[in-house]
């Protein structure tokens, strides 16, 4: 956190947990200042002007050496992820949605958005809270009866109006609400997410360990094959998967690292971790056990939508759903109905229930992660969109539903990656300049949509290995989320508790409490999404742990703890600098105590009678 | 390696580099001096008096808190090796030795040697040198057509007969020309075996991966089952030996962690990783994975030899070589015959060859061993015993052959972790002082010979997880060896080389190269050992790099560079001290020059004359 310079002896604890005065140190601690209001659309004129009004051209005309390699980077670092989401979207929509679609999604948003958007450092793509609410709303369409790409459509429908209203009357300033404690639950849940689609969810069939039980639908269609054995497909697809983890993490780990020639070689093995481990595991697939049959990823032979039909009704997928037929009677048609209700009138009324939901959802997702890359620290000069941006993003996932794509929204990891990638920093990694682009962005997500014609090389990619590719985004964020690393103090000597700053000005009972809240509103949020019934509401419950922390939080916790624990870098740095001031100034109090005016204070050692 | 306390700049780099008077800065710098031989027994009665004679007495009664504990700590370090031994033995003979030979080997040679040994503070027990000779050994007696057992014992006649005569004429002096350079050969050929044999020996068919092979001989055993699947069984092997080896670097990686109440519980993790990983492994394949069959450890119903006999000839070993039949015909008697020769009388006469050959192993596989355990640092106040140990070392090899047991020596790795236990360090990990005693040595190995009574308990291991447990053993080691990381050197950025005496002082070019005549030495032994024709010579092989050491190093490197690499820890701090001293001379010398005698000596900086 903050940084540690100073050596401190032992017996100022006493005087760092004499808490009195740590109200007072700084104005205003702990406390949220909101902006005023732009109503009326105002905000989002300000946001045009403010980014593609005036800094349009200059992002499109800076192409250099960094310009192509970052697009590169992008490139690699946006694939994978749309990949395995493509996989995963099949498996939870029963191929309503596939790779193809998820590429489609995201080559023609981010190629659109590189060019209008108005912050083109944020990259667009398929998050896990999305993710988890398509399958809820692709559960409820199943449940009710309803074709899932109509309903979809209609929410989408009523998803652009809140967007639109949301950006006219610049509802996206309350996102400033949200902080540390909302973001980092919201994190954990990303996380949550990713290990659980990945390692096996209990409450669906996704995820490696599946594999190792008989009744996993990959096995039943494998039933007519004699040579087929679930248990060993399933020990495999362990392998796999665990293994292109691990060797990600391996690859990454040379970063900071001795070996290799010079440092550029060593960040590149870094960035390129993820599709090094990927191809080399498939080739170990497919070179070593071609005879074990594993998952692949469901790519359709040409490019037309993932979903295959049985029968001319398309209500059914080929070939699982009917084993045996030779071949498809066609695929569904990329745009899809708005009216097709299955006798279901008042869907398109209904439908603006969820919506409000997926729109509090796409709120919160872009939200959280603009404030996290348009953050004061980046030294960032073309400024925010918020409102222009939501607009946007509600008439992408707009179009996006209208052609049977996957909704998207500002991905965190590669957003941060492509910042950390364009950036100039100094020795301790503050942010000097960051190259402001539309180019790499625009360049990388045309590769994106290139990939579609490797349709064949596609295939060859086996689940297990996306899925472990899955684990490893879920399990490499962790390190970072406070929440986490505060988390595990519960199992740790807290003599040797590391060094930060709540650990040091906060009594360890009183850090832990805040913990023990955070988890309440954790655990809330996360069995509201897994349990099936009710999981549509989960949104909201992330929304609540807002007002949480702005009324809930303050009658436990005072303004200056609020701070160390929720509040912005700087004013912490702020807070402690007092806080030391004080701590010298009491010294000298007491020094002063002594000599001039001969007053035992009785808070004294024993050696200061000698003295006077 | 030395202690870095002092803070260098820059400039001293050229005066590092400065090797004029390197070699002169302290006496005989990488030389290696013998003490005076004591001939015909002399040795053998001052190693009794010296040890036995004087302190058995006080290391029979020193029974206190850190004993038991140490007791049990030392069991859990040997039954676990012990074990696995036994697996790979089987392996390699055809269960001519088995778990339940090594386990009473370990047992019986490990309590008598702490009631009467000379250095009660060495664990006895198997290495892999002596896995890979035994090997060979049996290798040969398949190919001459003579019964091992047979053979085997009167190798051991022999073996003792050397024995007695090295510990009669004080040979054993000798081993301390084996310096650091022959250590690290030997110490990396020791992991060469452990990492071979339990990742896959491509000469054998030992090792986790090789379970991956159709051909294996434990799929064929399986042959008539219809449910068996060679590739499940594969499949499920790999993960149990990787599964194993991870999870134990996972609990001693806590011992440096801040988790868990106290340091004495991680400790206790650490220390009980092995065991732990090992039962929960075995766990999960009896729980979940009951109905694939994996390769067992190899143990009687009752206590008797691993060898059950297909027929009263006893030359095939049931149930594996007479697959059907329903009783085995008995099992070989505990005591070998010496005069089966199988009509080859000469082979009393020819075994004096091998058995020099298992001499020079046993030799230096107890001596380095003895010779890093009681080294001066370590404040061991119970003099040394290599005469008499060696004779005691050939006394029980030959007991053990008679029994057809495995042949037993001093086993570096429970030896460090043996004393480690029992010593007391300052803060800095300086031995101040060890308790030396013969009780936990003495206890432990009861506790390992009870353990014969849980014969059903070893059944239920899987061989997988006792070469996941050889994993670990090898790989372990491996960060300890100066010859490894000189070795990964070589793919190091040079300027970001780790802070070593070597890399501080001596050229990049010189420390490869060293390094590469290293790798040659390496290359030479392994060859040998691997290589099944002449496997047998690998002990002279090891051999031979004493004399390299001795005659050929020095032609290529200075007195002072092979110190550096391969002397004593306490010359080269000398040394260090004694350069620092010569480079701040230097330094005043040139100060001197400036202000007194304006004199330029050419080697001063641009500021120089301002300063004249």
């Amino acid at each position: 956190m903050a940084p540690r310079d100073t050596v401190y002896d032992h017996n100022d604890t006493q005087k760092r947990y004499d808490s009195s005065n740590n109200n007072d140190l700084i104005e205003g601690a702990g406390k949220i200042h909101l902006a005023e209001a732009q109503l009326w659309g105002k905000g989002i004129i300000a946001d045009v002007k403010r980014t593609v009004g005036t800094h349009w051209f200059s992002e499109m005309i800076n192409l250099n050496q960094k310009t192509v390699a970052v697009t590169l980077l992008m490139f690699i670092t946006v694939i994978a992820p749309t990949l395995t989401f493509g996989a995963v979207y099949g498996k939870v929509t029963e191929n309503r949605i596939g790779a193809i679609e998820t590429i489609l999604a995201t080559a023609w948003v981010g190629c659109t958005y590189a060019l209008v958007g108005g912050m083109p450092m944020c990259i667009i793509g398929s998050t896990g809270p999305v993710l988890a609410f398509s399958t809820v709303i692709y559960n409820m369409s199943t449940n009710l009866d309803v074709p899932y790409y109509t309903f979809n459509a209609w929410i989408s429908v009523w998803l652009l109006g809140y967007c639109l209203i949301a950006g006219f009357f610049d509802i996206t300033r309350y996102v400033r609400l949200a902080t540390r404690f909302t973001d980092e639950i919201f994190a954990l849940l990303i996380v949550s997410i990713f290990v659980m689609d990945a390692i096996g969810d209990p409450f669906s069939d996704v995820g490696i360990l599946r594999f190792l039980a008989p009744g996993h639908p990959s096995h039943e269609d494998n039933e007519d094959d004699p040579d087929y054995d679930y248990l060993k497909t399933g020990f495999l697809s362990v392998i796999l998967g665990l293994g292109t983890t691990s060797l990600i993490f391996f690859f990454r780990s040379f970063k900071f690292s001795s070996f290799f020639c010079n440092q550029g070689v060593r960040t590149s093995i870094h960035d390129f971790a993820v599709t090094a481990s990927v191809v080399t595991w498939t080739l170990v697939k497919e070179l070593l056990f071609e005879s074990v049959d594993t998952e692949g990823l469901k790519v359709p032979d040409q490019f037309e939508p993932t979903f295959a039909c049985c029968d001319s009704s398309c209500l059914t997928f080929f070939p699982d759903d009917c084993l045996g037929q030779a071949a498809a009677a066609g695929t569904r048609s990329w745009f899809v109905s708005f009216s097709d209700f299955n006798g279901k009138g008042w869907v398109p009324i209904a439908a603006a229930g969820p919506a409000l939901l997926a729109f509090v959802l796409v709120y919160l997702d872009n939200g959280i992660t603009w404030h996290l890359i348009y953050h004061k620290s980046h030294n960032l000069q073309h400024g925010e969109a918020y409102n222009y941006d939501l607009c946007l993003s509600g008439f992408f996932n707009f179009v996006n539903a209208m052609l049977g794509l996957p909704w998207l929204v500002a991905t965190t990891v590669p957003c941060i990656i492509h910042l950390n990638s364009l950036a100039e920093k100094d020795k301790d990694g503050k942010f000097l300049s960051v190259q402001e682009t539309r180019l790499t962005m625009l360049f990388s997500h045309m590769l994106v949509g290139l990939s579609i014609l490797a349709l064949d090389v596609l295939k060859l990619l086996p689940l297990p290995v996306l899925y472990g590719v899955f684990l490893f985004m879920g399990l490499s964020s962790l390190p970072n989320i406070q929440f986490w690393n505060r988390f595990l103090l519960f199992f740790m000597q807290p003599s040797q508790y590391p060094e930060t700053v709540y650990t040091r000005y906060m009594s360890k009972a009183r850090i832990h409490k805040y913990t023990l809240i955070q988890i309440f509103f954790f655990a809330l949020v996360f069995i509201v999404q897994n349990f099936k019934a009710i999981a549509i509401v989960f949104p909201l419950m992330t929304l609540l742990c807002i007002p949480a922390r702005l009324y809930f939080l303050p009658r436990f916790f005072e303004g200056w703890e609020l701070m160390l624990l929720d509040g912005e870098d700087e004013q912490i740095r702020e807070w402690e600098e007092a806080k030391q001031q004080s701590m010298l100034s009491s010294d000298e109090l007491r020094v002063g105590t002594k000599h001039d005016m001969k007053v035992d204070d009785g808070d004294d050692d024993a050696s200061s009678d000698e003295q006077v």
